[in-house]
Order: structure tokens, then sequence, then C-alpha cells
């Protein structure tokens, strides 16, 4: 067991750690030639321009300004500078929102571990079982062990006070997430509301069209929604499976890099011209010129592409029975979204548009039977993801206790035996270890999401947030409390029953809390500190612009500011609430260090996301109720392994008032659900009606159609006429800020319509166009 | 232990008092006096009218036809013969679909039934592990337990037979139950379709308006229609709370029948006016003149009423903030019950309007918070009551075995050994012990759903029926198994582990088949008999018709047709689903005895549903999805518990084998809540639209105003005006009928318009009225 001085150690190897990236940080930060490395944000926002441009040439690579080298932690004071109205508009709101689940851990923690210290650790503290065994049993503890749960006597009153502390915990933990989702909710109410107009508002995703012998998709969906939302419908696109020639595309893209390597290559070493085997990888096979072979594949390429093009714009086999269907109003596509169209649940089936830079086109033509179908498969395989993994996870840290190593490599004894090392392997190693371990899963996860079929970008990412949430939970935090005590209790544990596993894992708790900290230093810490680095966005960019970048936008195209990654990070910070509250009653100890975490996150994340990341798509902080969730599942399991832990502690007597906590937090979970979760599931028609009425007062002549015509392009085919797309919304965009300075007549400019009237007998309702106020 | 000879006597004296009843029931209902219990639906229909009138004196009471005694069999073909759609235009959808739950167990049992006698039965006969164990260990076996799995040997290969056979059950389970729900979700659309119009298609009932200092709860619901929805607003209907006036009329009309009794007795005998106490139960106080002071006390009710009423109309604290809108077309109704109204989720919630008679008035204004309070409390108390019922079963379960009488009276031990009684305490008792207990549920379940607050009758039952449900499966199932066998293997099964509970009760399962079997005699054979027999109606029915009756319409009164009582019948046919399943790999004796109930019970039900009972309410079949969901959970229980006894046989190696059933059948009911469920919670645009569509061109000039106007109004306020609301509703009914001669002009015939436009500047929306086409 890992005394005091273990923890030190790993404390001040993690915090040395933290202030070296720091430093290195600061250092590279300022240097001008990594501008484009640690504020993207700013170049892709035009708010930047690159200081390579003026001064000396020394100065356009190498900061030689001593006086900001002495300001190097100004960057911590100027994060916490901006306020958050205006960080949501830098950033948009998934970002700021991510930011508040930080602070919400600052807000639920300080309190409790005020509470914690003044009242828990001086209970446990003066009381005397530890050291009674010690004198008894020469069983040896340490003072870590002195201030937690487990020095208090078997069958005291003293648990009481633990008691009474987890009912505060839970108290004041419900107040803040109800208070946070309650100001999130209006967060995101307000940004749906004074957000400028945006295609999604307008749109909704048909998925399952039923096929027709007689008609084309484009037509059924016109004559669906023609009469079963006659006075709303406006136009719809219908999506194309583009797949194939995005894949083409990003070859063509794949090879003009290649062909400006060469031509770079070229340009620095005139006498030689560049040559290359055709063969994999450019190991074997004909030796031809390099430069003249790119460019002869790049026009094949070109010529296939612009054939697939035709091939996926004509062939009706390409069409794909989805469409986004546009309405003239907000409050039409709100009732559109939110209701069902066909007798046939698993026809037409509407949901809001995604933003279109967050649709996941590939998706968008699964039918509903093999939808249910993959959904059951991934299940599966998730549950064998997650049992299986621990195998080698417990083997791992088996190994990773000096007695495991001592077992398997007797003749490591001498080596290990030495004090610091000991230290280190106890402080140090099964963090890293159980940190190598989890590296790969995001992208596992994620392609499971993608094979379940969702349709957009955010939902992918909280789906594969969820699954990795389940996953640590299991593997990590049950894995090593379990595990790792059943490897020190051999097999006796696996012959226990269900019923008993809650005072098991309740009795672990306390001995695995110095193997938590351990990781929350490593994890948390130098984690954190190491993220600000950016080291391999760092090390592509300056590999890229030696070898490729030859004009202003080859740069721009270089850089990677990477985005928030909420599938990934999320779980992190929810495993620390987790620790937080399943510690607090018990090991008060470890809640010092998980506010340092918070805290240190928080100053780092908003950092990178006021200077670095650039956000793919704005969801509107959808995610939000998988956060609230996760942090009430926590609560819960915190509640149910004190309970277990009481009832090893002979104060089993306790338990219907402990009990009484799971339930509670269960109805408030009900009560948020019912009170906030719909602000981030639907859109209220009261909102959409307000919206429209105050657009058609502002804007009476506005074209909506022609706005929405092209909106949801699939991106293949947007890359092409990017500069007249950009063109026109650069139009659209002063036509909706500007008052209009003369009042255009409708006869003259009539909405251009597109439908093909009366193909079908059986659908008599004329078209109307929305009169306008 | 049962031998065959008991089950044989259980079920000779369940024949037998079933073939009594229903004798009893053939004599008494050709008799005309009794005309009006067992013909009453047909009088309701006015179809049939009283056989009083006509014929000699005695004919009128007594059926002196004696061909007719002959033929007392007949009323079972009659059950058979009306074909279902018929059916459904009789009695409603949601009778005819009932009934559909017997046919369902028919099909599901028949062909399993089948399979387990020809393959199951044969592979456990042929054993002889029972005969090796009474050899060696001095056991007597029945031959029940020869058919059974009992007797195959432990470790045996014949296991898989049985696991061959679950995997056949399951998917023959599967395939009824998808079959099922597709004919009735189709059936309910159907239904919804071709239904005339009903107010509460154009209806939807909103709770929770906000209060407004400003203005009153009826022109707040008008202006926010009228800004939300302007195209399809129509009218609406507040909600008073007329709970106290509700108490008072029926107060009046309980006076009424006294006065009429005290009348009908002095016209009898003129010579003496019939005197009473006024005080508690006319035990004591003054003596006075009944007659006078039944009119006094009715005439001083009758002016309270009148002030009653007066104030609930014109006081605005009587207004609930509820009320019922309409709109103008089927499509807005759907659109306004299925989306969202204001920002805030728990204001101005939106629902479907139930059917004017299926409303629960009481329930209308209960605000959000103090709702989600009231599902807490329930909650709790529905666990209390569970679990704490069991105790009182457990404790008459040890008592009505042999052993535990002789246990607890051992003077009885003579008596009791009398082969005779013996037989019928082990084969008779127990069932009616249980049944006795049962008898009072029903009602603490119905209250507990009415405090929780839902807002219909039909939502109640359907809650109580799920409580009942698991009330059932707890206590009936569980505590029959466990606590059977928990005294019958002393206390060492209270300190086994939550893992080993499948394998108890897995393998008491086989122990307790027989008492399930003398159950399902009791409660499924001879019960259901009874039901036909309708004892409590008749002799109610008589004392009325000899106390009060004075006219034809106090006889109508008089006539207590019933209803089917979904909240109780529900749940008792489910549990036979899961005996069924349950045993059917185990006891396949018992299914023969299941299918006799579900034959009879079909029978009887539908004899009743065409005769006599006269539902409440019509919801459509709304409870289907809960039908589905409850056999499901009796599939995945039957599945779990094989698990748990074939690991006790020594077949733990197949278990792989058995849990991917579960998996299968929990993924199956996704499936099919997602591919059905939605046609009983939503109402599609698609099938609005089209019903509107049709409805205006065959009538283009309805006036839907007027026919929605006062279809909401609470039953109280109805009484009195009825002559005129049946009046009113049959002009409508024959407008609707009939094609209308001639047009007319909508100028001349202005639609009522209660708007008072601009009474708050801040909706400045303009009321169109519908254009028609």
């Amino acid at each position: 067991m890992a005394t005091l001085t273990d923890i030190g150690l790993a404390a001040g190897i993690n915090i040395l750690s933290a202030v070296i990236f720091f430093l290195v940080f600061a250092i590279l930060r300022i240097q001008p030639f990594n501008d484009r490395v640690y504020f993207p944000k700013w170049y892709l926002k035009g708010l930047r321009e690159s200081p390579m441009h003026s001064g000396a040439f020394v100065r356009k690579f190498v900061n030689v300004d001593f006086r900001s080298y002495l300001r190097f932690l100004n960057w911590m004071p100027a994060a916490l500078k901006m306020p958050e109205p205006e960080l949501v508009e830098h950033a948009g709101l998934d970002s700021a929102v991510y930011l508040r689940i930080y602070l919400m851990g600052l807000k639920i923690f300080v309190p409790i571990a005020f509470l914690a210290w003044t009242i828990l650790v001086p209970v446990n503290y003066t009381d005397n079982t530890l050291e009674a065994a010690a004198k008894l049993r020469d069983i040896t503890s340490t003072n870590i062990d002195k201030l937690s749960i487990s020095n208090v006597e078997f069958g005291s009153q003293r648990f009481w006070a633990h008691i009474l502390m987890a009912y505060a915990f839970t108290f004041w933990t419900c107040y803040v997430l109800r208070k946070e989702y309650e100001i999130v909710a209006s967060m995101r109410l307000q940004f749906l509301a004074t957000e400028r107009r945006r295609p999604d508002q307008f749109t909704v995703l048909v998925r399952n069209v039923p096929p027709d012998p007689d008609e084309s998709v484009s037509e059924l969906v016109e004559h669906f929604f023609l009469v079963n939302h006659p006075d709303h419908y406006l136009t719809h696109q219908v999506v194309c499976n583009a797949n194939k020639l995005a894949k083409l595309v990003k070859k063509k893209k794949k090879m003009q890099n290649w062909l400006d390597y060469y031509q770079l290559k070229f340009s620095r070493n005139q006498s030689k011209r560049p040559l290359m085997k055709t063969g994999f990888l450019g190991l074997w096979g004909e030796k031809v010129d390099a430069i003249e072979y790119h460019i002869s594949e790049i026009d094949k390429l070109s010529k296939e592409i612009a054939l697939e093009k035709e091939r996926v714009v004509n062939d009706p086999k390409s069409i794909m029975p989805a469409a986004f269907v546009s309405f003239k109003t907000r409050w039409g596509a709100a009732v559109c979204a939110q209701t069902q169209q066909s007798r046939n649940p698993t026809l037409w089936l509407t949901e809001w548009a995604p933003e279109p830079r967050d649709v996941y086109w590939d998706n968008l033509a699964i039918p509903y039977v093999s939808l249910s179908v993959r959904k059951l498969i991934i299940a599966v395989a998730f549950f064998f993801l997650t049992f299986f993994f621990m195998i080698p996870i417990a083997f791992v840290q088996s190994l990773a206790s000096i007695e495991g190593i001592e077992k398997a490599a007797p003749f490591l004894k001498p080596i290990i035996e030495h004090k610091f090392i000991k230290s280190f392997i106890q402080g140090f190693l099964p963090g890293i270890v159980l940190k190598l371990f989890l590296i790969f899963l995001p992208t596992i996860l994620m392609i499971m999401s993608k094979f379940e079929g969702f349709t957009s970008l955010s939902a992918l990412e909280r789906r594969s947030a969820t699954r990795y949430y389940l996953f640590n939970f299991v593997n990590v935090f049950l894995g090593s409390i379990i595990i790792g005590s059943a490897f020190d209790q051999l097999k006796s544990f696996i012959k226990q029953s269900a019923n008993d596993i809650p005072k098991t894992i309740g009795e672990a708790i306390p001995i695995k809390a110095t193997f938590f900290i351990t990781y929350i230093m490593v994890d948390g810490w130098a984690g954190i500190a190491a993220e600000v680095l950016m080291v391999k966005p760092l090390i592509i960019y300056h590999l890229k612009n030696f070898f490729l970048v030859k004009t202003e936008k080859d740069r721009e195209e270089a850089m990677d500011p990477g985005s928030l990654g909420f599938h990934t990070g999320e779980p992190r910070i929810q495993f620390y609430f987790l620790l937080g509250l399943v510690y607090a009653a018990v090991t008060p100890l470890m809640l010092p260090f998980i506010l340092i975490f918070f805290g240190l996150a928080y100053l780092v994340y908003r950092h990178q996301i006021i200077n670095v990341y650039n956000q793919e798509y704005e969801s509107g902080a959808a995610f939000w109720p998988d956060v609230h969730g996760r942090v009430i599942t926590a609560l819960i399991i915190s509640q149910l392994l004190l309970m277990g832990l009481l009832s090893t502690k002979g104060a089993a007597d306790s338990t219907p008032f402990v009990i009484v906590l799971p339930i509670l937090t269960i109805w408030f979970h009900t009560f948020c659900k019912g009170r906030y979760e719909s602000a981030f599931v639907k859109y209220p028609l009261q909102e959409a009606m307000m919206k429209d009425t105050l657009e058609r007062a502002r804007e009476p002549n506005l074209n909506l159609k022609s706005y929405l015509q092209n909106a949801y392009v699939h991106p293949v085919f947007k890359d092409d006429d990017e500069e007249e797309e950009e063109e026109f919304n650069g139009k659209l965009d002063h036509e909706s800020v500007l008052v209009p300075t003369k009042r255009q007549s409708r006869r003259n400019t009539p909405v251009p319509s597109k439908i093909s009237g009366g193909s079908s007998p059986s659908f008599p309702v004329a078209i109307k166009e929305h009169p306008g106020p």
C-alpha cells in the first residue's frame, strides 16, 4: 500500500512535468513561426494576420523581445478574461457550455471538499482503529488511511456523520445540477432565438421514403409534403449516394499533395528530377519521373471524378430514399419534425435536420429494419468489448504491484527493492498503463457509432461518449477496484454471491484511494498540461510547412486546430465526477486533487477554445442531458457503494437511511428530465412563431427559397463551386443585415417554382405561395 | 405433494361447479323477468323491447315454453356467430380487441401444447430418475412428476430437447405477437379512420395554463392559441372545478331514491304513512314522516345545487388552469397534440383530449410539480403494498398444506387425515385463499392511480392494470414459489445469495406445478363460468325493481350492465400467459388446463360483450402496447427461470445457449415498439389530412364550431339539459348523414365568434375563418 511519501513523490513528478509543459508552451507560443499552431482560431476568423509578413527576417521566426518571456504565464488570466456571452459569440454554444462542465465540477466539489475536511476528516482522524489493529496484528497503516473512513471503529456511532454528509453532498449536488440544467436550457433557447437565420431552422430530414415504381424520390417527396403540409412546404433536396465520389476526391487531394511535395523538392534541387517507384509504398515497381507520374494520375482522377459526378447526378439509383425538406416558416418545420407523418411509423421518418456541417452523409440511407439489426449487433459487440477488455487490464494491474513484478520476474527483485524505483512503480506506473490502454478506444467506439447509423456528427459523438463512459466505469473504475482486490484476495472472491458485491466493492474502495490519486495526477494534471502544448499539431504543421506549403492558402490548410472532441473529453471529466462523489464520504483526501484537476482543466480548455479549437459543428449544447444524466449516475453509484461499505463496517442498521438517497436521486432525475430535457429535443412552437413573425416584419421580401435551395448539398459538390457559394452566401448575409432600401414588387420577382403540377391525379391540392404579411 | 387423484378430484369439483353455473344461467336467462339483467346491452342500444308488455301475466315473468329449456346451451354458438367487424360496430374496438387477447392465448398455446406433448412428454417420461430415487431414498413421486422435467436425469443430454423447445416456443410466441400487434394496429387506424366525427378528433387538452394577473384563463388560452396556431384554432372550453357540485347532485339522487322507495311503500300500504328517524342510519333521532322529510330535503338540496352551479360558473376561482381547445381541422389538432408549445415544457402541456365520457374530471387541474411528487409517493406506496402483502399470503400458504395445518392445530388431525378432506384441502383451498386476498386489491390500486393524477379513465385503468400485474407476479407467482418452498426448506433459503435465486426458483417451479393447476381450475374454470351468471347485478336489479322502480325509465336505470374492467381482467389473463410460458418446457401437463381457460373465457366474454357489458369509454384499443409488453415480460421470465432450472439440473454448460433467448426477445420488443407503438400514441398527419379533405368535400357547410362548443362540459351540467343536448346531437347526426340539399351562403350564416379581439396589444394577429374548399 502506498504511503504519503509515495504520493508526495508522484505529486512532485507530476507537478514538475506540468510546470515543464507550461514553460515549454510559454516559450513556443510567442515564437512567430508557431503562431498558426497556437492561434489558429483567430486566423480562421480572419482576425489575425501572419506575423511573418513584416519586420526583420529573424523576427519572423523567433521572438527576440525578451520582455515577453518574462510575462510567460500571462495567457492564464487572458484565458479567463473573455466574458461568457462573448465566448458564445466567438466559439459557439457547444464550447461555452462544455466549459461549464468544469465549472460545475468546481461548484459541486468546492463546498463538498470544505465540508468533508471540516467535519469528516476530524471524525475519521480522532478514532483509532488502525492504530489498535497495527498493535494487535502487526499491520502497517499509512497516514492516508488515518484520514479515511477505514480509521473509524467497527459499528461506531461516528458513521452517522458520514451518512449525514452523504445527505448533504447529495442535496448540494442535485441543487447545483438543477441550477446548471436551468441555466444551460435557457442559454440554449436564447442561443436558438437570437441566432441569425440558419438553414436547419427551416429544414427537416426525411428518411425512409417508400419506394414507388411510378415516381422518382424527388417527386414523391414533393407530392407527399404538398398534400400533408400544404401551407408550409417550400422546397426539398434529395440525398445522393456520393460516397464513391468522395473517395475519389480524397484520393485526388492526396495525389495533389505528393505532387506539391515533389515539385517543391525539384525547385530546391533543380539538378535532379525526383524519381519514384510505382509499386506498393514506393518500395518496388518501375521507376518513373515522380512529377510527371503524379500529373498524369491526377489527370486520370479528374476525368474519373467528372464521370462519377455525372453518374451520381443522373442515375436514379444513386438517389437515396431520404431528403431534406424545407418549409416556409420555422413553425412549419417545427411541426413536421415533431409529428408522425404516415400510418406506418417506419416510413417518412422526420427529424430536425442537423446543421449542414454536422450531417454525416454516409448514413442517410439506412432502412429501418437494418437500423434495428445494427443496434442489436453493436449492443452485443459493445458488451464483449467492455467485458473482455478487462482481462488485459487485470493482468497489467497485477503486474504493476511490487509483489506482482517480483513474482513474475524474480531477477528484477534487487532493482525493484530500491526505494526510489519502488515508489515510482507504485505511484506512477498503474496510471500510465491504464492511460495507454485507453488511447485506442475512442476510435473503435466511433466506428461502432457510425455503423449503428446516426445521421449527424454530434449524435455520433454523443453516443460514443456514452459508451466510453460505460467502458470507463466497468473497466477503469470497477475493474481497478474489484479485480485489483480480487488478485489480492485470490479466488475467494469469484465464489462470492451477487448479493455481496456492493459490500466487496465498498470494502475495497478505501484501499484503492491511493491508486486513483496517482491516476488523477497523471491523467488530470500532467495530461491536461500536455494538452496545451499541442505536440501533434505542432509537429505536423511544421512538417507540412516544410514539405508542402507554397502559397498562403496551403499554409491555411496545414493548420490543424482540432476540436474539443466531446466523445473523449466528456467521459474523462465524468470519471472525475464519479471519483469525487464516491470518495467524498470515504477518503476526503482525494477531493483537493480533483479540485486542482477541475481548475486547471477549466483554465487550459478555456484558453484552447478561445485560441485554438475550431468546432466542426454547432449542436446548441444538445449534449447537456447526457452530462446531467451521467453525474446523476455517479451520484447513485456513490450512494450504493457507501451503503455497501457501511454494511461491512457494522453499520448495517443505517441502511434504510442511506437507501432513501438513491430513490430521491432517481426521482430528482425524472423531475429534471420532465422539466428541462425537452428544451434540448424539441423546438417549442411559441418560439418558432415569434421568430417567424419578427423576421416577416423585418424582411418582408426575403427570398427564402433561394437561400435554402442549395443548403444541403453533399460537401463533395460544394468544393467545386466554393467560390460561387461563398459569394452567394455573402450576398445573403448582406441582404439579411441591411434594411431593404427599395421595395420589390412580388409580381416582378416570382419565386421559381419547380413543382410539376398534377402529375398524379390523386393529389388535388393547388400550390399556394406564402402570402407574406 | 398432490397426486393425479387429487388433481382429478379438484378437476371434478371445478368442472361440476362450472356445469352448474352454466345450467343455472341457461335457466335464468330465458326467464323474461331477468331479461334486463342478461341482455342490457340490447336495451341500451334500443334494439330490444321489454318482453313484459305482451302476453299472459305468467309469461311476463316465467318462461313456460319448455322447448327453450332444451336448447339451454345454444348461447354458446350464438356468442361465436357475430363476425368481428360487426362486433366492433356493436361493442366498440376496445371490447373486440380485448377478446383478441384470449384468441392470442389460444394461438400461442395450441401449437406449443402440441409440440410439448409430442416431444417433451415422451422425453421426460422415458427417463427414470424419479423411479431410481424412489427406490434409493424412499421418496414417493407421482405420475405428474413423471411427465415433467423432474424425471430427467442430472446432467442428461436430454435437456437439449428442452432448450430446443424453448427456442421454438420463443420464436412462435414472438411470431404470434408480431402478427397480432400488426393486426391490432391496423384495426385501430382503420377504426379511427372510418369512425364518424367525434369531438376528441378535433380537440386537445391543455393543462398547466400559467396564471396571469391581468387575464382570465379563458382569455389567456384564446390569445395563446390565436397567436401560435392562427390558421387552425377554433374554440375552447375552460374546465370548472365542479367536484363539490357533483357531490351535491349525487346526494340529491340518493335522496330521490329513498323518496321513491317510501312512496312505493306508501302506495302499496295506504293505511300507514311511512315514518323514519333522522339520525345516523335511521337508528335514532326524531321520528318524522319519511315522505315529507325527503321532499323537503330534496328541495333544500335543489336550491343548494342551483347556488353552487351559479358559483361555479361565475367565480373565477372555480375555473381551473386547464382547457379543452378545439381546432378547425384534425390536422391542426394532431399538430398541437404532438408538439411542445412553450419554452417552459411544464406549461401549456398539450395532449389528445380523451373522449368526453373518458375524461376523469377531478384530476384536470394538478400542477406539474405536484404531479411528480405524487408519482414518487405512489411509487413508494406501491412498493410497500407489494412487498408487505407477501407476509399474510406466506402465512396462509403454509397453513394450507396438510403438514402446516397439523402443526398449527394438532386436534384437527383426525379430520384432516380423512382421504376426501385431505384431497379437498390440497386441491382446492390454496387457490381460494389466494383469490380472496386479491378481491380487495383492484380498488386500492385504482385509488392509487387516481391520486397519481391521470386525466382519463382509460389511462387510470391501464396504470392500475400494470400495477396489478406486477403485484400478481411478485405475490402470487414468486410468492407462491419462493415462500412456499422457503417454508419447506426452513430458513436455509434466507441466507442464500441473490445469485442463486433464479436457481432456487427454477428448482421450486416443477414442485409448484400442481398448486398452479388447481389455481387455474378454481380461478380460470369455475370463476369464468360464474362470471356469466352475473350474480351481483342480478340480485341488485331485482331488489331495485322491487323497491324503487315506478316507471320504465327507472327500470332502465336499475340495469347494471357493468363493463369489461380492464384493470382487473387483463392482468388476470396475463397471469395465464405467464404460467403457460413458464411451464411449457417444465411441466407440459399444465398446458391443456390453460387452453381450456382461454377457450372458455373467450366464449364467455364474447357472450358478455355482445349481450351485457356497456363500455364506459372507447379508447380505440390504446391498451395493446401494454398487453404486448406483458407477454414479452412473461417470455423473458420463463427463459431466465429455465436457465436457473437447467443449471440446477447439471446442464450449466448450456447456459450460453439459453441466454441468447432473452437478449433476442428484448431486441424483438424494441423492434415492435418502434414499428407499431406509435399507432397507439400518435395520430399521423397523413391520416388527419385525408379525413379532413374527405369531410370538407362531403360537407362543405358543416358548422364545426357549434358541434364542438359544448362537447366537453362537465357531466353535472350535462344532466340538466340532457334532453336539449340529445335533440341537438340528433340534429347534428341528421345533418352529417344527409347530403345537403341546398347550398347555404356562408355570408348569411356567420360562425358565431366569441373572440374578444385586441384586448391585448401584443398579439397582432387577425382571426381568419377557415375558407373551406
